[in-house]
């Protein structure tokens, strides 16, 4: 992969309680994307693609950008035309369902090693990722695979919250779900709390945000990544792909 | 599918706060099983099979029964010596990815077909549902199909718990992922909360335990499947498989 033109930033989420649709993340997004630029939008994750791209539409549109719905052309075009992509939140499953099945992953891999800045949020920043393995949606629909696109050489968990939230509550909390993923899975996981994000620009890797992100690796106690770190030497495994997840 | 041999006894979990390990549903685990019998446990849901089976085995020892892993042998063999099932709960995706590795999902099939009485818990049962989509369960490996045994003709989601947990946390209510599941899929869900289960002897299907499920329809606002209500009106879609889910 060619790192060195990487502009990535992944949110974990895209709307924070209290805050309009991205508002949360105004700063980082308008130092990401050229200021008026056309941003190349993937609404797979979410049911309703035209519903989606208008909310996006609005958002970016408050902050100056003019969206276009990869879906309402041919995709590579419509991300060929454009300054920036955005993958918005929703089901994770549906979303790489998605850009498997259109080639989009192909031409999104291509487009951002050659410096095409790349925005996720929530099953957006999943996709980012090595793999699809660390999300928390639920699998709805069967992807052609679970490899995702590998901007990043780490995994992300969004909506990171840790400790178990019911009392008396016997499912897993997020510690013992990630912990489960360790036990089968070697690359390490940032667990990313909502209104934080990370960016990846070139070789460097740096966590942002309102709240400390915290480190899952094998062989060692989850610890915090503070707000502000350099997480590039997480970039260790792999870039592309996870033993296994092939598929055919 | 031969439904009218049918003995399936699926559990939301297998332990519950305050009690110990199957403890919860003794009452109907003795129904289930003949006293005194050999039950085959499958352990491939955690990543320890020796300990998992140990543990099986002294929660089900307390109840009469002789526990051999399917792993300690050839997992058909010991199928085939036992007089029931048993599908432990953990990780779905590891699960899933064991009993198809093994060839042990069609030996589970044919056997429970024939009159096996088979139990699950947590993600034993959801793999006894027509697929793996309604898991809670993290992606943590791929399994080769999401496509399960197929010996209940509905979705089961395991763990079931109502609402928002968090104020103001941004991720998926469980309501709200199974909306998105029915976006995609019309096979109805039960959700079933813990401490209940559902037993289906032949064409007989019932909830059972100790609180009221939640059924999930397309087009339909969730409504309350009391204990003790009916529920084979609920298997008239296909048995075995989902559109989309046969992988290669």
């Amino acid at each position: 992969m060619a790192d060195h033109g990487r502009r990535v930033l992944l949110l974990s989420n895209s709307t924070q309680a209290g805050h309009d649709y991205l508002e949360h993340a105004a700063a980082p997004i308008q130092e990401h994307f050229p200021a008026g630029g056309r941003i190349a939008f993937v609404p797979y994750a979410l049911h309703d693609w035209d519903r989606y791209t208008a909310k996006a539409a609005a958002g970016l549109g408050a902050l100056g950008y003019k969206v276009t719905g990869v879906h309402t052309g041919d995709p590579a075009t419509v991300v060929a035309e454009a300054d920036g992509v955005f993958v918005g939140g929703g089901n994770t499953f549906r979303l790489a369902t998605g850009v498997h099945r259109t080639g989009l992953a192909d031409v999104l891999r291509e487009r951002v090693a050659d410096g095409l800045p790349y925005m996720g949020a929530s099953a957006g920043t999943v996709l980012a990722g090595p793999s699809i393995r660390t999300t928390n949606d639920m699998p709805i629909v069967q992807p052609p695979t679970f490899t995702a696109l590998g901007l990043i050489g780490f995994h992300i968990n969004p909506h990171f919250l840790s400790g178990a939230v019911v009392p008396d509550f016997m499912g897993e909390t997020r510690e013992q779900r990630l912990a489960e993923y360790l036990e089968e899975n070697e690359t390490p996981v940032v667990g990313l709390p909502e209104g934080s994000w990370i960016t990846a620009h070139g070789t460097t890797v740096t966590a942002g945000g309102a709240h400390d992100a915290v480190l899952f690796a094998r062989g060692a106690e989850p610890g915090p990544l503070p707000v502000g770190s350099d997480l590039s030497a997480l970039e260790t495994a792999p870039h592309v792909g996870v033993a296994g997840d092939a598929g055919c």
